[in-house]
């Protein structure tokens, strides 16, 4: 089987296999040791169609429209209005916080599992607005390539999002094979309540700590993992910290960065981070410290599956 | 190869080996998919002896030692007074709050690197007060079987302690087989500093939210692991609810409560809570909600290796 077939002949392709055979060549000096192959991946932007909005956008949409539909002070705020009319953009554009904020109230007060099953019947039945295809079918095949090459080679693989972690655990094993706990995300803050004699995790209409961009990217992986990764891949200024730490430790690592130059596949747009938009573009980040750059357009020989026109 | 040859036959055995049985025999009706099948261990006083006082206070105390003797206004304050004269029930009888509040500050500003490494080197060095062993010879050798056991029976085997996270996962895979992304702990707030190009996580002196204990213990496992676990064992009140947690999901489960009575091999205590020291004994607890008692003095025909007396 030939390695990363959807890739096409270029500096990116290259890139990849020839680090990934430098830290798997036993007895070379650039071998690592199996428990030290470490990879990171963004989720939005990185591993799945993040225009014209995040999945997990659509899937708050869908709910605020039936909560509105019966709440007029909600549906009364300037946010949610925005939201409303579909301009997720213009709602968007105060940041993730002020948007979490109404995520985390349109799920306050379900337990994990309930949240879970919500989760999963919403990859179920929605469709993208310019591809009309499920969510689920716009991850980036070679990005699922790039993956599965890691794990033969065996690096264990963690998505560490921006979005909330329990939406993209629900899908992580279906969509990418990452099991629940190699996703690191935003999380809610939980509370332990009783109910019939069973002890559940209710969901609050709170963020538990600071969302997983920018700076928390590497404490969070720190947190959850406990070693630095050597890979990592991101799309936005929110990946920055993430992209350093992979690459600026003792061994020897690869940094990459997916650039969204592919209008008539995908889109073309800079990826910015949500908590700090004047943040320098990722992709300026990326030549100014010789990370390696994946042009959607030029390295990809497909995008999605064989399911998506495109 | 016997099965828990460690362990004397009796319920406590028999439930372990019942329940294992049932839920990985095909075609049951209580048969779990491996998937769900999630273990969790409380490691102080479940998987290590935690007296006369755990190792990490012993490893603080050797620190609070060095940096005591040069600062007089640290040497003069009441908890590292009664540290430093040795009388670490007097100050542990504060609880886990002020007792992590020293520790942190003892290791404050060092990089999560340097403070793996100066975890690694106190085990190598120390040896415990009674048993004149290192403190990693002080695994219960009948829980590394039960680790064992579930991991053949293909769970997932994750550590969930009050203790400082770094510190237990400096060890985990040697002592336990544990990767260090298994292990769920308290956790000390991290910052991102850049030191020559370099990107480096820096420790501060504050608990990053509350000590593992107690309510946070089943809401860390969510927000870790994601998944609700189906077997527990722990040791004191401080793990209530996480039993309560593993024991009351839809699934088949076992909650094991160590019950520490036998002074002769080991100690005769009743594990408390840290940060609740007038909650219910566990033992009570346990038998109230029909958890399974694991007496060391009648279930475990050896407590710790060869290389200990006992």
């Amino acid at each position: 089987v030939e390695r990363l077939s959807l890739w096409r002949d270029g500096p990116a392709r290259s890139a990849i296999l020839t680090y990934v055979d430098r830290v798997t060549t036993s007895g070379s000096a650039t071998f690592v040791p199996p428990a030290a192959r470490i990879a990171v991946f963004d989720n939005d932007g990185t591993l799945w169609c993040e225009r014209p909005s995040s999945p997990q956008a659509f899937f708050l949409l869908e709910r605020l429209h039936v909560q509105a539909a019966s709440d007029p002070d909600l549906a009364a705020k300037p946010i949610v209005r925005a939201l409303l009319k579909g301009d997720l953009h213009a709602a968007m554009a105060e940041g993730l916080g002020p948007f979490a904020d109404v995520l985390l109230r349109t799920h306050a007060g379900l337990t994990v599992d309930e949240f879970v099953a919500a989760t999963t019947a919403w990859f179920d039945r929605a469709v993208h607005p310019r591809f009309d295809v499920p969510y689920g079918s716009l991850v980036y095949g070679p990005m699922l390539e790039l993956m599965d090459l890691l794990r033969a080679a065996s690096f264990r693989v963690f998505i560490v999002t921006g979005g909330g972690v329990e939406f993209v655990r629900a899908v992580s094993d279906e969509l990418y094979g990452v099991s629940p706990d190699d996703v690191i995300g935003t999380s809610v803050e939980l509370k332990a309540e009783r109910r019939d004699g069973r002890l559940v995790l209710v969901r609050q209409a709170a963020l538990h700590g600071s969302p997983n961009e920018g700076e928390p990217k590497p404490i969070n992986i720190q947190s959850h993992i406990g070693l630095r990764p050597i890979f990592a891949a991101g799309n936005s200024a929110g990946d920055r910290e993430m992209l350093e730490y992979a690459s600026t430790g003792p061994l020897p690592s690869l940094a990459l960065v997916i650039d969204h130059d592919d209008e008539a596949r995908e889109y073309a747009y800079r990826g910015a981070s949500f908590t700090d938009p004047h943040a320098e573009p990722i992709t300026d980040t990326a030549a100014r410290l010789g990370w390696t750059a994946v042009s959607m357009r030029r390295d990809w020989a497909r995008v999605f599956g064989e399911d998506v026109a495109g």
